[in-house]
């Protein structure tokens, strides 16, 4: 029997009280003493306390030695990159299903993406069928991985917890060293996520988050670079912050950085919310519980659940039609939308895009395939509440 | 008679009435409700009310046709210089005395800065002798002008409005002309300052301003970009938000797009800042009058006042050391600060920082002059307020 998108919308009724947007953020912490304080004091840009006592909470969350707050994530992304030694003309392998900051940062820093297929299990990266591929096309030199294809060095990988569900970090990071590629993890969407009991952004030379508005914690805009190395903290804070030379009067700086530092003002906002991540974390991991149950009975489809290896914080709820189904998905997203229930497609994949569409790939059939089956539904950690009631 | 530090001190002290930083915000206005409602409603991201109304604000005020907010000032000056045409490995004329988020901005656009002589009349590009360095460089072939030194195209030039005192626009939108370079104004520091009656930022294709939280109106950190061209702002709008592709839920992109909006949060902010910017020019000016009266009495040094053909908001009030007191700058500097009168010098000439050493230059003369001789001294709108009891 074919699926009716109908179906859908009623099974998340049974869920959502009302008509719910994909993520909104919660605020009903401290967000207004924090933010008032900083309009009180007159610390709202570049100076002040809460962008020191974000950072110090985010190495706290995470687990990392060392997080430096940015303006976005993908200008977190751009400076990890640079950092990890990508230089303009180099390649470097992202998954070809994600959100377009990721290969944008890619771009930004003069570098080429090589686009990855994906896996079923966790929605990112398939570390094993990128050693396949790399067997293939890679020629190592010394600790210099060259594309034989392209001529090109490949000089990193990224890989996206998609939706907050974390990808196999210790099968990727083997592939990495076998390559000798750096290992950056784009947590943009993974932050609560644990990996093997492990936080996500622990297992890369860098990683990223992101704090969009989108996102489980917020600032209104922005990032962060985590790292344990710290040198390479000290560099991340230089060259997100114009790399100045520290004086007392003087304008001196000893490379061309960027103007990437997090206000004050949307740092306090990121401690107020932070302060709330273990709140949001099971309230957000209780909607998906919910939806879990609820599309269990449901034929044609599945919920999609955290990998075994992994605690997901659910960023954004995911159904996964079958693949006979996948021909209904625009149908669903057109009923559900129509009542109110907000609901998306995932992103196109990358390799679709024109300004991408001449980048080095290898097969990327699930990539595809989830594409065409896959419909984000609505995710905020606040839903959670009503669910009690 | 040499100029003694003491007297710069004792000086300031007949101005300021106690300890004085460089330049501080004042939030005396709308600035808690309308953050507030950012709080409440939930829209502090990238979508929600304030962004478009801090856009019309900013085009009104400015006299420009269309504003777009972004990230950072340094974000919308590259955003500016891609949308003028400017390709990687493209010369673009900037003045050797300047903040270094002008000519990083260069650099992230892939092009190389080209510095250009200050003249001491405006403290900014000296339209003249450019005119005369490109009479001896520039070979135009078509609407190309190409540097016959280097072979590089030298696509543009970035005038800036330093300190908040205008250039003299229409001689160099002449020079511009001649040499077929695209004029783009970098307005950071001077929101508020006419040239001509007309509002900086309003004579270039393409124009940027700065709301880091030294400037006279501040989001915590933005800019914004300002254009007279309905096809270039559109443009302007849609790199500056990834170049996603209206629908109503498909994530398609058309080009490597940039993530720079500014979050509304901080646009709300930047709205009730506006609103207060008439009377912030009022104090700033009655500032500059009482400092241009208490230092006209004192030998070997001059208050630094707008160029004729300007009204200037005197972002940052400067000093002006005669060349024979050269020598004092840093004892002067020590001594103020010393006494809790914030001052510093003009930033180093980007010609002497070592990632710009190699960069093309003509002679820079009078900015090293300038660079050794002057000194800001605090300017915050409050202290005029102080003035007036």
């Amino acid at each position: 029997m074919a699926l009716d998108p109908n179906t859908i919308v009623e099974t998340l009724g049974t869920i959502l009280p009302g008509p719910a947007v994909l993520h909104e953020p919660t605020f009903s912490g401290n967000e207004w003493d924090y933010v008032k304080e900083c309009l009180d004091t007159g610390w709202v840009s570049s100076a002040g306390k809460y962008v020191d006592k974000f950072e110090d909470m985010l190495a706290g969350v995470t687990g990392a030695g060392h997080a430096i707050a940015t303006v976005t994530g993908t200008a977190a992304l751009h400076t990890a990159l640079v950092l990890a030694g990508v230089k303009a003309g180099d390649e470097v392998i992202v998954p070809a299903l994600t959100f377009v900051g990721t290969a944008n940062a890619v771009t930004q820093a003069g570098a080429i993406p090589h686009f990855a297929d994906s896996e079923e299990r966790t929605l990112g990266l398939d570390p094993a069928k990128l050693d396949e591929h790399l067997s293939r096309i890679a020629d190592i030199n010394g600790n210099v991985c060259r594309n034989k294809k392209t001529g090109k060095r490949i000089a990193a990988v990224v890989c996206v917890h998609i939706f907050g569900h974390p990808v196999d970090l210790d099968a990727l990071a083997s592939v990495c060293n076998k390559y000798e590629l750096a290992l950056i993890e784009d947590a943009a969407e993974s932050l609560g996520s644990t990996y093997k009991g492990r936080h996500t952004g622990n297992h890369g030379c860098l990683s990223v988050l992101s704090f969009n508005g989108n996102k489980t914690v917020t600032t209104g805009g922005g990032g962060a670079i985590l790292t344990n190395d710290p040198d390479l903290a000290k560099a991340a804070k230089h060259l997100t912050t114009t790399a100045k030379l520290p004086h007392k009067w003087e304008y001196g700086h000893d490379q061309a950085g960027f103007n990437y530092r997090l206000p004050n003002i949307n740092a306090a906002l990121g401690c107020a919310q932070l302060e709330q991540l273990p709140g949001f974390i099971v309230q957000k991991r209780q909607l998906a519980k919910a939806y879990t149950n609820a599309f269990s009975n449901i034929p044609g489809l599945r919920f999609f659940t955290e990998p075994d290896f992994a605690k997901s914080n659910y960023w954004l709820n995911a159904l996964l039609l079958d693949a006979e189904n996948a021909g209904l998905k625009d149908d669903i997203l057109a009923a559900t939308n129509d009542n109110n229930f907000m609901t998306r497609p995932a992103w196109v994949p990358m390799h679709h895009l024109q300004m991408f569409q001449e980048c080095p790939k290898m097969d990327l059939t699930v990539s595809e395939g989830l594409y065409g089956r896959l419909i984000n539904i609505p995710s905020s950690p606040g839903l959670a509440v009503e669910l009690d009631a």
